[in-house]
């Protein structure tokens, strides 16, 4: 059984009654719950909690972490950043979602600003499949419509990715590629761009299929991290003389 | 339950008796052997069958096919080549063994030429894991080695690979892109270099454990193939004077 | 110098007035124009021409290809199509432009439909640059905007692009992945959607600077074709007794 | 004319008189003298000179930055490593070399901990050209030999390369991704491994052409940094009652 960490940093909950009303038990208790009905043991944590919630026991029994953060992301210290990063390479999964794109986990994992155009404008976002074969769009039509959201427009300042899943059509003019996965060394990364917290993106049925969906994909592979470093040969060398 | 078809040409069974001795339920019978004790549903098909076994029907129940050829590709008829390209763009994963590297079906896939250097001499062959997070290299080590093997060496004229899972080393100097993803409509493709008929690759462990990891990986994503075509818009387009 | 045959199917200007009081040169002409003025040597080739205007000696004597085709994508020769693949695996630069990507050269090369959503509503396509370190993207801005073209939609059925440089969002609700770039062989192929024939596009500078731009990227390098086929050891290989 | 500055740590040079002896105007004089003679304007830098040489006027007035550093790489402040990764966010190109891959700014820019596997046997390194349409492998054979180097084997924890132009086979078993290409913002970055410190791998003619390419190739694109942050629509917004 696949183990879920959800962490939100559950600020805006705190001090805006709107998004207390769409989400009463925390944005973090809503992905929490869809997850658990598609049968993965899910836990969540906080950044208020000791060590934001993610003490080394934690993400040592975490194999895929879910990153929701937006107004707070500079209070996240840089020593939890870090273990969270080797947890990356070590091989557990994360989904970064929304404004997450501007948290240090994934500045530091992706080297680049993360930067991106936005606008509150109550706008329509249309997400378009762009790779029908990946599992992440498993079960998805040929595009997922959502009456209001955040406007996000390129240039979303990230790396290449290595696949690009979901694409998204803006009302006001812009698009942006709204689904990514990247590489770090053993583990996998997913970016998902809705997700914004005074609209009830969470409790649209294709949105929660599409992070259910993620959650297996970036599961661990079963390996050990590789061996790096100073290495004996494992073939004979030829003596030379030049 | 996955359902994988197994296909081979089934000649070099027929004719060399050094192939028989290793194989002596043909070479499909052996991977197929190995992918029912995975837990998959298989079936196998050969060149010499009717259709060469890939029929319609066949084709429509199958999740996963493998391809075995060799001496005979040539004898594979162009149409069938068309329906399984269709089946692909439709979403059936598709996985090519060794010398099918030069099989009509991998050639119009890829639309290059698919050629590579070659050489028989009895060489070690040296497979690194160089994406330790994909799935396809779960419970892999870092590298795979075979004693003896076929030598094949870059350049491989193929587009360049989505994923690129494993690089060969071998003896006599080359390297080679031996494990290779690639994505056509909705249909999954995966290369993996090794197997040439004289050696007992496909008794290899490890070897095994690709192939069962990358039907897995190939399965079918649950969407239907797109609609082309003549679209109406599903937004206003304002009149335009100019 | 750089040489480039700009070649057009040329049937639209002979049956449509719209399409030649537009293009009175031909599209061939306008395109062929614009890259003159950009120092390159520039030739033309059209469909009713001897071998499509395309024999051994234009293409050996042609760095980069540039092709529009439409209504008669069936009547260009599969021989022709055949040499025009085997020059591009050779080295030779091949820019497909808007239509072109239902052409024969292009599905070949491609391995898939390359099908995907159209219509033609005077509608405004705003091309956006996803990678704004790309040459092909040189001197332009943080998008092109076109008042009227044909609209192109998602799902484009082609594999994973090897770069994306341009997202094109369009007024009826669709995106498009508009500046795609691909590597067969040692030759480079950038399609890009615009330039339908009963729209000014060609006239548009920034457009035309994207083609200038693509012909210096996809220009051949300096390589002889590697060598394939049995090759002869580069290290000594052991002798083995198993 | 593109403008490129050679930095060096310069440390071997000054305490190992094999280093001296083999570079006697440092790895940073080589690598300039070759670089002027293809006709760019070349400056150096040294880990010693104030601001490590790389003023933001340097940077300023940098096109493409070339980096080799080994045993210093923490007395590179991060000042420093934050101005020259803003730099390729703008678009200047980087070229790290050999044992940079341990570089503060390349780790940076990866994300990742670009460990390896290394020893120094006096072993011989073939680079294998894997991608023959591109412009860094202008001019190179099918492979580049190197009778001594230092080995860098597999597993290379970097994200997965946007291009991958050479890989390496060693003597003494192992592969390496030894030409890769990343993009980050505006800029571009191409990683190229030979160059240890005590083998004249600099006096290469194939190597210092590579090199010659890669400045062509790094050079930076003719355009501002995107605009990012609050936007304003570029299309009307409907009212929406819900």
């Amino acid at each position: 059984m696949i183990k879920v960490t959800v962490w939100n940093e559950n600020r805006h909950e705190k001090k805006n009654p709107v998004v207390r009303d769409l989400y009463p038990e925390g944005i973090h208790g809503k992905i929490a719950g869809f997850l658990k009905n598609a049968d993965y043991e899910v836990k969540t944590a906080t950044l208020d909690e000791a060590e934001h919630g993610l003490t080394e026991e934690v993400l040592h029994n975490t194999d895929v972490l879910i990153w929701w953060g937006h107004i707070a992301h500079d209070e996240v210290s840089d020593e939890i950043v870090k273990r969270v990063q080797q947890r990356v390479l070590d091989g557990m999964g994360l989904i970064v979602l929304h404004s997450g794109h501007f948290s240090k986990i994934f500045k530091v994992l992706m080297g680049t600003s993360c930067d991106l155009k936005w606008r509150e404008a109550d706008e329509k976002e249309r997400l378009w499949v762009v790779d029908p074969s990946h599992p992440i769009a498993d079960g998805i039509g040929e595009y997922i419509e959502l009456e209001k959201e955040e406007m996000y427009g390129e240039h979303f300042d990230i790396p290449t990715p290595d696949e690009l899943i979901f694409t998204s059509w803006f009302e006001g003019g812009e698009i942006f590629r709204s689904g990514c996965t990247f590489k770090r060394g053993n583990g996998k990364i997913f970016y998902f761009r809705p997700g914004h917290e005074t609209y009830p993106t969470y409790e649209n049925e294709q949105i929660q299929r599409v992070i259910v969906n993620g959650v297996k994909w970036a599961q661990p592979a079963d390996r050990k991290r590789p061996v790096y470093g100073n290495a004996q040969p494992l073939e004979k060398i030829s003596e030379k003389s030049l």
